[in-house]
C-alpha cells in the first residue's frame, strides 16, 4: 500500500486500519510513503504530481505481488497498470466496487466541495453512476478529517443526509485518512460505512492469495 | 459458502478452489450444500427454487459472519439480506465487481445460451452494464463443464472470442463450478480470468475481518 | 388475473375495477386469489414465497390465453414466463410501460419507504429509468391504503410533491389495491394516473384478442 | 387511427388488421386517411408535412375519446398532445413499449437502411435503448412491404439475424403496413412478433375504456 | 444565421451578438427573419409550423456555406439537414456542446417552465443528459427576457441557483433572445454563461472555414 | 496550440492544417511543441509526462487568451483548467463534440488497438458514449500515419467499416497528425470527416471571440 502524500502521519493511520488484515502466514502488508507525494492531494495537480513517481515505484519493485494506491481520487492507476504485470488497486474504485456488494444506492462523504466534480467525473469514468445516490463534502481539511474532535459529530450530520435525503443504503468515505471514524459512524448510521483503503487492501489480499 | 445446488461435488471442488484463502488465524471459511437445493441452477424455476430454503438457513445460522451463495444467478441475495443482519454476498455480483477491479471491460462466460438474457437482465439491475464487452455460452453442461476433458479447449476458444472479437480485458467465468479451469485459462489467455466464487469469498473475508 | 395474496377483499376491489375492460363477447376477465399467498405482500420473503405457487398455477391452467400477476413488485414473473409459452404480464411493468405512452416522465406512489429500493431495482432491471421523475411512498399499510378515509388526501399531497417537485408528467400507483382512488386522484392532481392492474389487463386483452 | 399517409389501401390493411379488437358494446374503433398525407411517409420532410395537419384533425375532432397516429415515426406526436387533452398514441412508442412486455430485448425491422438512424435517434429520446437487441432493414419500399409476395421470405431472413445474431426476444415490425405478415412470422420467428398499429390501438382501447 | 420567428428586433440581437464572429477576410455571417414563423416559439406547434418553410428556405439557398437555426428547441434541424448537403447547426445542440467543452455539469436557464419537459426529450434524443446538472425557468415571457429590466436580476437569481443546488458549472442560455445579458450574467455567476447562437455560429464559422 | 510530443513535424503540420483559421484582425493562432514532451504520445506514461509541464506551460504564458492541446489522449486537460483562469480545449472532447454537431452516431479512426480502451474509458468520462457507433485502429504507428503513402487507403478501409458495419455517419480522426488526409477522406467516405485539432482550435477561436 503506497500512500502518494508525504504526510507519515496519514501512512500510521492507515497502517493501523489495515491491521485486520494481517493473518499468520496471509500475504504481508506493507504501506510506505511516496517520498516525492505533496503533503496532502487535493487539487488535480496534485493528483498529477504523483503519477509518475508510483509508476516508477512499481516498476521497479519487484518483491511485492500486488499494488494498492491510496488516494481517494486513485492517482496514477492507470499508468501503474500499464508500469507493471501485477495488480494494482486504487482504493476509489475498489470502496465504489465494494460498496455496492454491499447496499442498493451508496453515498459519497467528501472533504471538500471542490472534489465533487473530480469524483462525479471518475465514477463516470468507471461506469459506475448507476446507483449513485449522492455525494456530499464535509468542508474540513484533510488534517481535521484524520484528527478533529468534531469531524465524527461533522461526519454523522453528512452521512445522515446522503441516507436520509439522498436515499443511501451505504457510505463510502471519500478519503484516504478517514478510516479511525469508520466503525462509529456505521453504529450512528445503521448502515454499512466503507473505508475504502480497507476495501483495496482485502481485494488484493484476495487477488495475491489467489494468483496461480 | 452455501451451494444451493444439491451436487456435493460441485461443493467439494469450491472448497478447494477457496483454500488459499483460509489463513492461520484467519477466518474460517466453510462450505455447505443446500439440502434442498436441485441438482443443477439451471432455470429460472430452479433460482426460485431454493431463494426460501437459503433465507431460512442465514436466518437460522447463528455462528457465521457473513454468507456467500455460490451460483451466478444469486438466487435469493436480497430476500437473505432482508433475512439476516450480517453481509450476504452473491457470486455473480462479486465476480463482475472484481473484474471491474482488474481491467477496462469484461467478458462473460456463460455455461448455455439460455442463461444469457437472465444474467443480462442482472447486470442491468445491478447498474452494471457500461463495462461489458460481451458474453458468450459455451454450449456445455454444468456435468460437462466441471469435469469434461475438452472443457478447458472450449473455454479457451469462447474467452478468445470475448477478448478479441468483443475487447474483453477480463473474463469472469459464469458459473461457480469452473474453478479448476482458472489458472490455465488464465495463462492461455493472457488477461485476468476471474472465479466468481473465489471472488466472493475474499470479498466476504474483507468484510468479516475489518467488522467492528 | 392472479392476485398473489390472499386477502379476498384486495382481488375483489381489483375485480371491480376491471369491469369496463369486460366487452359482450370480449375476452373473459377472471380473477383469482392465490390461496398460498401471504396476505399482503410487503417484504422480499413475502414476493419470494408466492413466485413458484404462480408458476406453478399458470403450468396447470390450460382454459387461460393469459396472465396477469397482481403485485407491484411482479413476483415470479421470470418464471412464470418460463412456465408457460402464454403471455404472461406483471402490473408493475406494464404500470411503467403504459405511463410512458402518456407522459413525458412518471413518478411512483409506493405504499411503503422500504419498498422503494426494491422498486428502483426493478426498474434498473427493466431498464426503464431515464424517464422516472421519482417515488414517494405514502407511508400507509396496505389496508390502510385500500380503505382508509384519509387515503386519498395523503395520495394527494404525495401526488402533488412528484408533479410538482420530482416533475412528475404522469402517475404510476404502486400497489394493486389502489384502484378506487384513481379517478379521484387524476382528477385533483390534473395529470394522467395510472392503476397498474388494470393497465396489466388492458394489455393482456390485447395481447389475447391479436394472438393468431 | 389516422394514417398519416395518403395511401387508402394502407388505411384499409390496418381497419382489417384492427378487426380482433372490435368488440360488441366496445370502443367504436375508426380509421382514417390524412388526405394531406403524401402517400408514404419516408424521409424527414414526410415526417414533417403531417404533423400540423394531424393536429388540427385533433383539436377539431370532437366525438372521439383518444388517437392513434398509424406511422412508425410516431410524426407529431407532441404536437398532437398540445393540442388535445384526449390521449394520443404513437405506434413507435406503443409497439416498443408493448415488446418490453413480451421479452428481454427487443429488435426491429425497418424497411429501408435510411430510417434506422432515425428511429435510433426516436429510441433515444423515448429513454428506451437499453433493451434494443438490434435494428435491420428489409430494403424494400413501402408498397413492397405491404403487397410484395417475396416480402415474408425477407421478413423471416431479416427477422431470424435479429433473433440469432443479435439476441432479440420479440420483433417489433418497423412500420404500419405489415400487419398481414404478423401471425406467419411469429409462427416462423417462435418470437412475439408485435404489430405497433395493433399495439398502439389495444392501449387506446386500454385508455378510453377506463377513463373516468 | 436564421431566427425561425418573425419578430425582427431578436433577428437584430442576435446580429448584434455576433459582431465579434466577423472577421476581415472571414466568412460573412448573414442573419435573417423567417417571415412565415409565429411572433415567438413557445408551443410544439410553434416548433413545428417553422419546420418546413426552414427547410425549403435551405434547399433554396445557394450561396450561403452552413446554416444555424436560432431558436431554442432546435426547430426542424433534421429535415433540413436532410434538405441540403451543406452543414446545419441547432443552437440548442451546439449550445450543450459548446457548454460541455467549458464545464464538468452544465445547467440550462428556460425562459419558461413549461419548455423544460420538451427540452429534457431533447437532451436524451441528443444521448446529452449525463452531464446535465439541472435546468430552471426564469417564468419571463420571451419579450421580458430579451428586454425587461430585471430579467438580469431574475437570471441571476436562477443561476446561481443552477450552479449552487443543482452543482452546475456552466450554464447555457436556454433562448435565443437573451445574448445581451451573457456577459454580466458571466460576471455574476463566475462560472462561463454560454450563448447557444454565439457558440452555433462560432462550429458554423469553424465548419466553414475547414471545409474542403 | 500546444503539441505536447517534441516531433515539430507534428507541430508544422498542425499548423499548416489550422491556416484556414486565421482571418485578418482575427485571433492570432500560434502552435508550439512541448520541449518536455515524448517524441510520441502512444503510452499512459507518455500521457503522464506531459501533464505537468502542459500545466506550467499555462500558467506561466500570460499573453494567450485560450490554449487547445493537441494530443487525442486531452492528456493534462483538467490539470489544465486547474492552473488557468482561460479556457482550455481538448481536442478528442473538441473533436467529438464537433462530430455531434455533424451526425447521428459517430466513428473513430484510431491509429493502434492499444489506444482503444484508453479512448473508451475516456469517452465514458465525459459521458459521451451514446452516440459512439464504434472505434477501429488503422495498425499503423503515428510517423507511418502522418507520413505513409498507403496511409489513406488505410484510412479509406477502416472508415469504410466504421460507416457500414458500425453505422457511423461522421467520422472523428483520433490522432493529431491526421490532418493532412481529412479533405480526401471525407470526399472519399461521403459523410463528415472531423480533424480534432481543427475543431478545437475552431472552438477556441469561438470563445476568444466572444469573451467579454
Amino acid at each position: 500500500m503506497v500512500n502518494p502524500n508525504s504526510n507519515d502521519e496519514v501512512t500510521r493511520g492507515i497502517d493501523a486500519a489495515l491491521e485486520p488484515l494481517r493473518f499468520a502466514e496471509g500475504p504481508q502488508i506493507a504501506c510506505m510513503t511516496l517520498a516525492e507525494g505533496p503533503f496532502g492531494v487535493e487539487t488535480q495537480a496534485d493528483v498529477e504530481a504523483v503519477t509518475l513517481p508510483l509508476a516508477r515505484l512499481m516498476r521497479e519493485t519487484n518483491d511485492t505481488d500486488a499494488f494498492v494506491i491510496a488516494c481517494y481520487s486513485d492517482p496514477g492507476l492507470h499508468v501503474c497498470r500499464e508500469a507493471t504485470a501485477r495488480p494494482v488497486f486504487g482504493i476509489a474504485e475498489c470502496g465504489v466496487l465494494t460498496a455496492l456488494s454491499r447496499g442498493e444506492r451508496f453515498g459519497v462523504l467528501a472533504i471538500k466541495d471542490r472534489s465533487i466534480p473530480r469524483h462525479l467525473r471518475y465514477l463516470r469514468q468507471m461506469g459506475l453512476m448507476d446507483r449513485l445516490a449522492g455525494e456530499r463534502a464535509l468542508g474540513l481539511s484533510v488534517a481535521e478529517t484524520a484528527s478533529g474532535a468534531s469531524t465524527l459529530e461533522r461526519m454523522t450530520e453528512v452521512g445522515t443526509a446522503l441516507r436520509d435525503t439522498d436515499g443511501a443504503n451505504t457510505i463510502v468515505m471519500g478519503c484516504a485518512g478517514m478510516a479511525a471514524h469508520r466503525a462509529r459512524l456505521e453504529e450512528r448510521l445503521g448502515i454499512p460505512v466503507i473505508d475504502p483503503t480497507q476495501s483495496a487492501v482485502a481485494m488484493a489480499l484476495g487477488a495475491v492469495a489467489l494468483a496461480p
